[in-house]
């Protein structure tokens, strides 16, 4: 079956084709600046070669029609005919309470993704748009709906409520949601395959540590506590983002500087995290080249950066009461051996122990990390939200 | 030696006559609604009696000298002559960096504690109010200040620092500071002097679980970090107190409910925590008694609130690479055997068992309450601020 994934960015459209009888990923691309000026398209295909198409893109819409035309096209093409695109399946952002798994696209549930505006003002009316572009483009097309949220709808009371007026739940649906679900899913999974374990009789904590960064509980192969809340801002020091930090804190700022909760909500997502506390960089390459140069700030954001990982790799062992594998993923988490290291010698006190060597060599591939002796399990499993969302949307369809 | 110590609030004065030589309590008493209507005086003495006075009591001054003069009556009195009041300890809230011991007060220290009313604006407003008291009542008499949070001054950047623009520290002086610092050392001594341990070769997390909560690490004998942040709001969820909340759940309720910093600041702090959760009431006891009347929110008020302990707990295991002793101190930490218990379920991984019907037993005694076998000592200490503000006090004015 081949299936077109999709993720729409409010600006940007990346997609893939995927064909899940040969698991092969015939040609994957992305659309940027949609609706900008210098909008252009790059495919890769399967040997690595990398095209670049310039054009003006004013919508997603068109976007996406030039994607179309492009992977049937006769020089560039993977498939002859749109017919042979079987299902098409899009990252959703927010699926808020009501979606707890990957969903057919119908009217009701377009409604419900517009309804979950509010929670993700920047995601989900892009992820819309993508939908609404394939019912013009492609309009006999059945479309799948895999949410963000939604591995981590198994979360008890206690792991998603917070501890504010509890009628604020009830009016605005304030609680903690979680994303990235698809990939700590997916690691999850997949290293259990790897591993030959029952995935249900397991203690798992896994690491995606990306621009965006979150850490989740799984025990039972269900998600039982994770560290982005209701938005993606909580939880772990990432590039730009503050992650946890004292209210108090941003109410005291709000009035010193006379900012509003807009303004506040910028300056704790896009100029805080490892960016705010370096003044170097949200990269976390740059950030281990000034360290190397010398730079106090730097060090201080790695420092921090690694020991909020600690503390929840902690906090969530105590939640399950154990862990028998914690797994590294993202762009961070699959080749920043460095932070594997340092986050690890936290855990002498859980038997863990890794091989230094082999970390240090680990770039992207499936390792298992840790040392013959160690009592806990550690493995860096690269992260495949696309091939997840192609096998929801295949399943989904086949039961049409 | 005979030292009052005084814990002023905006409209209360708290106070004990503490004789360091026979560590006796010779007098304790609470002046409340102070500048109010109905202001009014107890005092209780060492065989338990209480006696009520009321009176206009316009401001703190008037409230001291009321107090002076019931300590030194004929009826009430407990020494002859206000000459026997060897030094005031008073109790202030915010040290600031500045601050990192018990300080004689002197005009530079009255001036560094006026320059941190911004990040304390509800405390040390009031404590220097009984600073200025003590100045016009008991000119002569030297006075120290005992900061709660000098203790908490040896955590490590890494720990103390948010990952919010840098700029932020350098120009408010925006970082961690904790507070319960008196409470925290007080009860991480007093369980190693009952144990016979050396402080500096252990790992002891310590609770204090009052009307606020907070949860410390010491290693070395020195706090490496702290739930309470910048200001009292974060970490632990406390009688009315939010604790830990995604910032971006606060910015959304500002701008869905058209609300400012300072109404935020009243949400989280006054109508959240316990009492926003289970609309029953702030205080454990009330909680525990809805629960058993089958309230599902008091239910689930009560598993966030263990939770949260519990998984502080897990994190500042990773912070020290282990731990040795976990301490339980505050109202709740004292007689709530329950939230001990069940909190304590969660370190099964870490060898730790409690003594169930001991622990059962325990209200507000120093009382080792883990089994024998346990790998982890967990204690009960009553905690003892007073005690720790008179031996601050008495050891700064010894050396005069």
């Amino acid at each position: 079956m081949n299936i077109l994934v999709l993720n729409c960015g409010s600006s940007s459209i990346k997609f893939q084709l995927f064909d899940t009888d040969s698991r092969e990923v015939k040609i994957t691309g992305l659309v940027e600046k949609v609706g900008l000026a210098g909008a252009f398209l790059t495919i890769k295909k399967p040997n690595g070669d990398k095209v670049v198409f310039d054009g003006e893109i004013n919508d997603h819409t068109q976007g996406i029609e030039y994607v179309l035309g492009i992977i049937t096209s006769e020089k560039h093409g993977v498939i002859k005919s749109l017919n042979e695109i079987n299902a098409v399946g899009h990252r959703v952002t927010h699926g808020g309470e009501r979606f707890k798994t990957s969903t057919l696209i119908n009217d009701e549930v377009r409604k419900s993704i517009n309804k979950l505006f509010d929670l993700a003002p920047l995601h989900n009316p892009a992820n819309m748009m993508g939908i609404s572009a394939i019912d013009t483009l492609l309009p006999e097309v059945p479309q799948v709906a895999v949410f963000d949220t939604a591995f981590h709808q198994t979360m008890p009371a206690k792991s998603y409520m917070y501890a504010i007026p509890y009628q604020l739940y009830k009016k605005y649906g304030i609680r903690r949601y979680g994303f990235h679900g698809t990939s700590h899913q997916y690691v999850a999974e997949r290293a259990c395959e790897i591993r030959g374990w029952d995935i249900t009789t397991k203690k798992i904590i896994s690491c995606h540590l990306g621009g965006g960064a979150s850490v989740t509980a799984i025990q039972h192969g269900k998600s039982v506590d994770t560290s982005m809340g209701m938005t993606p801002t909580e939880g772990m020091i990432m590039g730009t983002r503050a992650g946890d930090v004292d209210l108090g804190v941003l109410t005291y700022i709000m009035i010193q500087e006379g900012i509003d909760a807009n303004t506040a909500n910028s300056l704790i997502n896009k100029r805080s995290g490892m960016l705010g506390v370096s003044g170097v960089s949200s990269d976390m390459r740059d950030i281990l080249a000034a360290m190397k140069d010398g730079n106090e700030q730097a060090k201080l954001s790695y420092d921090m950066y690694c020991q909020r990982i600690a503390k929840y790799i902690g906090s969530y062992t105590a939640v399950m009461n154990g862990v028998d594998l914690i797994i590294f993923t993202g762009g961070i988490g699959e080749n920043a051996f460095y932070v594997r290291e340092d986050v690890s010698s936290n855990f002498g006190y859980l038997g863990l122990e890794i091989n230094k060597e082999l970390n240090a060599k680990t770039f992207g591939t499936e390792t298992i990390i840790s040392s013959e002796d160690s009592k806990v399990d550690v493995m860096v499993v690269p992260t495949n939200e696309e091939y997840m969302i192609a096998r929801d949307t295949e399943q989904i369809v086949s039961n049409l």
